[in-house]
């Protein structure tokens, strides 16, 4: 299913090299003031352009087509739409029989019987994570709760490295026709106590489908994450130390927070913090053996073209805008 | 929602401390060959009394209630239940005031205005574990694809380890009055391709979105998982090794899958690898701070009682069977 | 699908001969207060034994398994159960062989291949309405709103005859071994403007899932109904009459109410107000002419046993409890 | 929600005078040849102009913008948009005040707090049943079953009459300023048996959800609908008569199909049957009082502009295209 959410809801639409891509969002509650401009911030941190991201620069103008009037939203279905520009027309077509390694170019090919548009990845392109940085956007103001994600990890280094260490490492990768990954934390503050639900609707069970549908993703933890398997009960264990009267009701917090914000699937009142590991990125310039289906041949596959050495510095906005859309969702939930 | 799957769906209702504990399957076919005796090899994995588990061991009898009839599945809504035997009513009553650091006591009471049940946790027991194993025996029979899940690590430990370090850890952690964790890896071999959607129903949401509704659960990774994020794009991308043809289709398949037998959210072929990191058990005998909730005074809590030293012994059927209900019910919608 | 609902979810499962019959229920508030005896009125409604009913009689004692605790609500899955007590094991089998008439025999037997448990009609008895009947109390609750379903009309007979016309069809049907249906008008008062939505999730989109989702309704229709397909537009249209101004807002009645309530799929502040139609039940005693699927010839099929002269006698509690399980659930979803 | 189906998933946005309006189409399998071409005939149907409709006539060109590649379905989101080109911007904000009776002015201010677009009747309007129809003819596609719906009579009359009665009734409706109903027949054939599911999502329960979507829509019967009501059992059960033998399956049919191809919510092979109330249109030209909310007193309210003498009449191809979304969506999941 292209869609996401319970009561707030997200559907993408288009492909890589079509007319335009778009997201409809539904349960968008009326009188929520937005304008074309509240787009602008977001979209231009998912921007390429920077060092160590593709040359591909394409506007990213959003068009609000449905469900906001006058300056607000309705109540009904609310549609943006994005137009593709800059696409180039070169031949995706050779990678249905010589599958890029690391892409999806084999699995959808097989998925859907050769039919799939394969001209840039198609609906399977990180193109369609603009849509989702606008849902994002409508999820932050229907929120209003600090949302901040930020690369903390690239290729393998701390990004709080103060010397030229990051940048080195992406011409270096550049330089040799390779890419590099990176880590993603998330934090989310004065998040209400209460959110989410025991087992199958826990706020990471819904983080983590979120996140997970973000191409590239390859792991996500939350808090002392995979840590906590190597610590002992009294070490992870978040012990409770203030007390605060907070509209009439008493909450206590935990300084440590191994957990992460959340206890039974459900949050604590603390900071949810989690972590997300994204892939190097897949196209690279240096041969790579594939299969040729035709020729049922070993062949090698140097990919040319515009693409990303590290797509990872495009992400945290993008993983800011999924953690909105669990977080709106579950808000409007648990109010019931 | 207490609810998973599209097709195959899955149900959980009952209280650790209640007359029983159940599941409701929807949509399984009818046909399907089950007996009571189908449940007993995976529940008994699960079953506690082991080095490193807990001494209240239930007798965990499957009672079908519905849905099968004569031996078969009906097409009907299939409904199992345990009773609940072993129960202590010892007074949780004093865990609402003083909440055990790493439970949910805390945030069940302000979720649901201390309405909840505490006994024994209550819904949020880790006993609805149970009724997760009978339906993952289910999803098993509907999919034969040989799916295994193992501890492989305990307390920082390889379980790999030829010598008696694991025993002796455990002991060790029990005297403590302590607990640890661990991490318990899943493969699913003989996996079709082209299962999943790009974007919000990817393998890896769907699966992640099951595997944290385990209670415990920090963090989970796929094929290279949180490695890839320090790799390159030349070590990380899984070329392309082997073709073969099966039912007249050519397929191809990596040797390395670093991937974990994903791309793009649709699986590959290849194993489908990942794993998981559990806290350590929350209960420990060790003192630990709390805040009294009446008193609103610093208090040390030493939990009495039965408990696991390392739960997550435990849990390798848990996220067989979890994984088994994913891939069950993807089976069903990708075959549409 | 056996579950109904966004919010509020209804989940039924058991078998007409099994152990027992039972429903879960998901998304109920906590803290609501619920006893056994809070049942007992609208099982009474729903049972046989009056003129015109089934000799079956069942004891129809709810037990709740889950979800209620100390007399109130838990926020987990509510649970509850019937046991089964009254059951005849005749020989159902022939009806695999020799469907009947206006049952599901030939139906359930092709689309689950034969294993599904005829006995009683198995999974698709009239008697799984009776944990329709407990969600309905429970949604109740919840609401507080009067909903109010009767029989109108009996075997083509208004019910609000003086004399004993009713009581005559219903001897002179059973005489001949016949069977009538009637019609049941349901209606709901003091409802907030502004629930339900435009298109797809129209109240009357989900009145008319729920009320068909009962055995045997043939029809439904809301205000003016099929008579408004038989009017000008003058005629049927609900002119503004009355202002009032409640909770400082002000609304705007129709005392003509053609509408029945609900405007572009939401409702208008006027009372809801819709009418169904009940087959006459379809086991009779008269000989109907049925195919024996094994000889492949004609056979005359004498149905014997016990059942209802008018079920829909019986069916005004299971209309209201339908009604109020999509109105708890609209005005959860609503409220956001 | 604006989303309809579980697996064959049907989207719509847009308003009446904004920009463009469309529907966005999940669980479209690949390789379904579809052109533009494809929805001219229902398009048409759909269309006014013709004696008894609104002289409001669009280009209603479909363009096709996503998940459809060379001609063939990709198996990714199908979008298909709609200029809206033929608005005439004449101020319907006095509708807020002054709320048109029939119509849901009224409903949609107070639901959304005036924050709702008006114009035309914004989301509400019966311009959104145009991507409906749209979705109708790939569902149509995917089904390849005859579909056919038939206005049966218009103003109380039926539409067999050889005369000119109807273009009479037409007429003089609108010479009146007056507007009338209609019913609407929908036919099924060569349905499969075995689809749908007993209880909530039963044949009837899925088709009245989705043509109670219909704006204007009364009422709906199937097979002897209201009628089955008045009669005995024995007049309106369905024998079994003929047997035949179909891939290997033995089937047996009902000539008299009073249950209108359906049991126990499941098709029984018999032609799926149905009639649909259509309200006559709300907007007429004759004086009809309503209230202004702003000075509270009564008003009398002439509605000028371009509105359907008689909408019913172009609203058979929109009820098969609601027929043919649900059974694809019906056949999706009972193949499983």
């Amino acid at each position: 299913m292209n869609t996401f959410g319970r009561i707030f809801r997200v559907s993408i639409f288009g492909e890589s090299h079509g007319q335009l891509i778009g997201v409809v969002l539904d349960g968008v509650k009326a009188g929520i003031p937005i304008t074309e401009q509240d787009f602008t911030y977001d979209i231009l941190r998912r921007k390429s352009g920077k060092a160590g991201t593709t040359t591909r620069i394409e506007s990213d103008i959003p068009e609000i087509i449905s469900g906001i009037y006058n300056g607000y939203t309705t109540g009904a279905p609310v549609t943006i739409i994005f137009k593709n520009n800059n696409t180039i027309s070169e031949d995706y077509k050779i990678f249905e029989d010589m599958p890029r390694p690391g892409h999806a170019d084999y699995t959808a090919c097989i998925k859907w019987h050769h039919f799939n548009d394969i001209r840039g990845g198609g609906y399977l392109s990180g193109r369609l994570t603009l849509p989702i940085v606008a849902a994002g956007v409508i999820a932050k103001k229907m929120l209003n709760l600090p949302i901040n994600a930020k690369l903390t990890e690239l290729g393998g280094i701390s990004t709080e490295c103060k010397d030229d260490t990051i940048e080195k490492i992406l011409l270096q990768s550049q330089k040799e026709g390779d890419s590099v990954g990176g880590i993603v934390e998330c934090t989310v503050n004065n998040v209400p106590v209460g959110l989410g639900e025991p087992f199958f609707d826990s706020v990471e069970s819904l983080l983590s489908h979120a996140i997970f549908s973000i191409p590239g993703v390859r792991g996500i933890e939350f808090g002392d994450g995979f840590m906590a398997a190597r610590m002992k009960g009294s070490e992870h264990n978040d012990t409770f130390d203030e007390i605060k009267t907070i509209n009439g009701e008493k909450l206590i917090y935990s300084i440590k927070n191994g957990s992460g914000g959340i206890n039974g699937g459900i949050t604590n009142g603390n900071s949810i913090v989690f972590r997300v590991a994204f892939k190097p990125t897949s196209s690279i310039g240096k041969g790579q053996s594939t299969i040729n289906l035709k020729s049922e041949e070993k062949e090698i596959l140097h990919i040319k073209g515009r693409h990303d050495v590290c797509f990872a510095l495009r992400t945290p906005v993008i993983v800011e805008a999924m953690t909105a859309i669990v977080i709106a969702d579950l808000i409007n939930v648990t109010k019931l």
